[in-house]
C-alpha cells in the first residue's frame, strides 16, 4: 500500500482529552496515538516492532488513562449492572474484575468492559471505546432506578511485561505479589489509597493502577521509572503484534455493534440459562438455539509484514466472500504474519485456506483457532 | 510552548472509522486529523490559515462523515426526541434543521445536535461527538417506547464558503437555491435521491448533503470538484480560526457534560415554560432562578498568535482564578488572538480586563460578547 508520507498527524484538543500522565509520555517520544473514550492513547513509542520486544521482555508503563470508569452507585446499581451484562454477576465478590460483554436489547455489543465491584451498591465500569455512561444514564432514568451514574476523573496506569511484579512490589511493597488474577487490593502511594489490580491489556502480566488524583500522576510514573531503572523499564502502550498473537480482541476493530458476543468467542461470558434479568438474553438465547452465523478466528497469513489495517479486508474462498479481517501484523515470535477474521457459517473450520484482498495484494491465509498456538 | 517535534500521528484503524471520502481526503495532502464519533474529521489541508483565507474567500468541500446520525424511528419517536431536548420540537416541520441541546436529567449537556425532522415518525439526530445513538437506546428501552433506534450509514459531505450555493447549484440544480436556511429538501445525485440542508459549521453559508451511498462518495467528491474548478474549489474541513470568529461552540472543548446549557449561551434553545416534557427541565428551571453560574464569553487577547489550547488555560484576575480558556486562535481579519471563556459570574462583565495562564505565558485579555463583533 502506497502510504502517504509524512502521516497525517493527530491535532489535540481539549476534547480529546490529555492525562496527568501525557507530559511524561511526550517527552519520552511517543510516536503515535489513537483517541479512545475522547482521550489520548500511545500506540507507540520506539516502534510497534521494538516496543513489542521491550513488552516481552522487560516492563513497561502505560498510560492507559483512556480506560474510563463508569461509576455505578446506590441501592439499585447491582441491579443495574446485571441488566447490563449476559455474565452472571450473582457471584462476583467484592475485589473482583470481571470482564463482561454489554449488550442492547437485540443482544448486540455496546462494549466490553472489566466491572470492578468495589461494594455491594457501588461498582465501576472499565470501559472500552464507546460512551456507556450515556447507556448507563440512559437506562437508569428511563427504569427510574435509585442509582447515581458518573465518569469518576480515575486515570489508570498499567505496568505491564515480565518483571511487572518485581517493578510494582517495589512502589506499593510485597503485599502486591499477593493480588490474584483479576483481583484488586487498596494499597497506598504517597500517604493516598489507590487501587491497584492484577489485570491490562497484554498476556504479559502485570498490574492497573487506577489513578483517581491529578497531582499523584508524575510523581507515580516517575516513581515506576525510578524503581525499575535497573530492570530496564520504559515507556510503553497496548501493543498490536502482542494483542493479536495473544487472542486480545478491540471493541470498535474486531467487533463492533454489528456483532453479539456469541460470535465473538465470549460464550463463557453469557450464561443464557442463569436465573438473573438482563437485557438481550432472549436474543442471545435464539441466536444460540440457531447457531451463530459468523466466528472470529484467527488467520496466518503468507508472505511478510502486511500493511495497516484501516478498513476490514475482504476474505475469499474462491470467488465467495466468506468473511473480513479486522486486524493483522507480523508477529516475530511466530514468524508468520496473524490476523483476526470473523468468517462465516461453513468456513470457519482450522486449518481451512482462505484468500485475503489486502490493500498490498492478494495473501492466501490459513485458518487457526485462537489464540494462537505455537506451531 | 515548546512543542515536540515531529508532532506524533495519529494511528489509524477499523475503530477510527474512514469514510466514503477518505481516498480523496488523502489524496489531497490532508495534514492532521481529529477523531470525532469515531471517525476520521481532517483538521487542515494547506494549515489551518491557509484554509481559513480560502474558506472565506471561495467553497470548499469537507468531509464530515463524523456527523453521524442517530435514527429515530416509529410511533414513539416524537416523543422521545422531544423527552431528549428543553427546545420545543412541537412546531417543527418536516424539512426543517433543529439545533437542540441534548441534557440530562441534573440538566447537564450531553451533546448539542441538529435534528432533522424526516418524517412525523422518522428523525435523525445530527451529533456533535459523545455516543448519542447509547442515551437514545438506553433511554428507549428503559421507557419501553415504540421506536427503532439505529446509526444508519450516513456521512454527510459540506460545501462551504461564499460561493457554495454556485457550486451546490451545478451539482443539484437550481432547486438548491430555494432551500432555507436550517431547511433540507431531497435532490438526486446520479439518480439517487439525497437529502440535502442548507447548513454547515462554518457561518460563511453552504450546504450538507447526507449521503447513504457509500460507493456514491468519490462520484460526489469529484463532480464538485469538477464542477467547482473555476470557482477555485477546494478540500477542507471545519476551521478553528473561523468557528472562533463566528462564536460557534464546540461540544467537548467549549461544553462538556460538566456544563449546562444556560452557561453556553444556549437559552434561546431551551423554553422552560414550554408545556412539552423532557428530562432535565426541573434542573433547569432551578439553575434559571438561581442564575447561572458561570457563562461562556469571548476574550480578545494580547499579543500574537497563542499555542494551541490542548487543556483548559486557567483565567485569573489578580490572584484568583476566575474561569478557564477553551479554545484560541489567532484572527487575520480581526487582527487578534480570540478565546473562548468560561468565566465565573461576577467576572463575565464585557470590557473587564482578565490575565490568562498560556503555555507560553501570561496573556492580558478583554471579555467580549460572543460572536465577536468587528471593533
Amino acid at each position: 500500500m502506497p502510504s502517504p508520507t509524512p502521516r497525517p498527524i493527530l491535532a489535540i484538543s481539549r476534547r480529546t482529552r490529555s492525562t496527568p500522565f501525557t507530559p511524561r509520555v511526550e517527552a519520552s517520544g511517543v510516536q503515535g496515538y489513537t483517541v479512545y473514550n475522547h482521550m489520548l492513547l500511545p500506540t507507540a513509542f520506539r516502534s510497534v516492532e521494538a516496543d513489542y520486544q521491550h513488552l516481552k521482555t522487560h516492563v513497561q508503563v502505560w498510560d492507559v488513562g483512556c480506560e474510563r470508569q463508569v461509576e455505578v452507585k446506590g441501592p439499585d446499581a447491582a441491579r443495574l449492572v446485571q441488566m447490563m451484562t449476559p455474565r452472571d454477576l450473582s457471584k462476583a465478590k467484592i475485589g473482583q474484575c470481571l470482564y463482561a460483554p454489554l449488550v442492547d436489547a437485540d443482544g448486540m455489543l455496546l462494549n466490553d468492559p472489566v466491572i470492578l465491584k468495589l461494594a455491594e451498591d457501588r461498582f465501576w465500569i472499565s470501559v472500552a471505546d464507546s460512551d456507556v455512561l450515556l447507556w448507563t444514564k440512559g437506562l437508569a432514568f428511563g427504569r427510574g432506578l435509585d442509582v447515581v451514574v458518573s465518569e469518576p476523573d480515575v486515570w489508570p496506569l498499567a505496568i505491564q511485561g515480565p518483571k511487572a511484579e518485581v517493578l510494582a512490589s517495589r512502589i506499593f511493597g510485597e503485599e502486591v505479589r499477593g493480588i490474584g488474577f483479576f483481583r484488586f487490593r487498596t494499597l497506598t502511594f504517597h500517604g493516598h489509597p489507590l487501587i491497584v489490580a492484577r489485570s491490562g491489556w497484554s498476556k504479559q502480566g502485570g498490574f492497573e493502577i487506577y489513578l483517581d488524583r491529578a497531582d499523584l500522576g508524575l510523581p507515580l510514573w516517575d516513581a515506576c521509572m525510578t524503581a525499575g531503572a535497573d530492570l530496564d523499564v520504559g515507556p510503553g502502550c497496548p501493543n498490536l503484534i502482542e494483542r493479536i498473537e495473544s487472542g486480545l480482541l478491540s471493541y470498535g476493530n474486531d467487533m463492533t455493534i454489528a456483532n453479539n458476543p456469541l460470535e465473538c468467542g465470549l460464550d463463557k461470558y453469557c450464561q443464557l440459562d442463569s436465573a438473573t434479568s438482563c437485557i438481550g438474553r432472549d436474543a442471545l438465547r435464539r441466536i444460540a438455539a440457531e447457531g451463530a452465523a459468523r466466528k472470529i478466528m484467527g488467520l496466518r497469513l503468507e508472505g511478510g509484514a502486511p500493511p495497516a489495517c484501516v478498513a476490514p479486508w475482504p476474505v475469499r474462498v474462491e470467488d465467495k466472500k466468506v468473511g473480513i479481517v479486522t486486524s493483522a501484523a507480523y508477529s516475530p515470535d511466530f514468524g508468520a504474519s496473524l490476523a483476526f477474521a470473523m468468517l462465516e457459517r461453513g468456513h470457519w473450520e482450522p486449518g481451512g485456506v482462505v484468500v485475503v484482498e489486502t490493500p498490498a495484494g492478494l495473501r492466501r491465509g490459513v485458518i487457526s483457532p485462537l489464540p494462537f498456538a505455537r506451531s
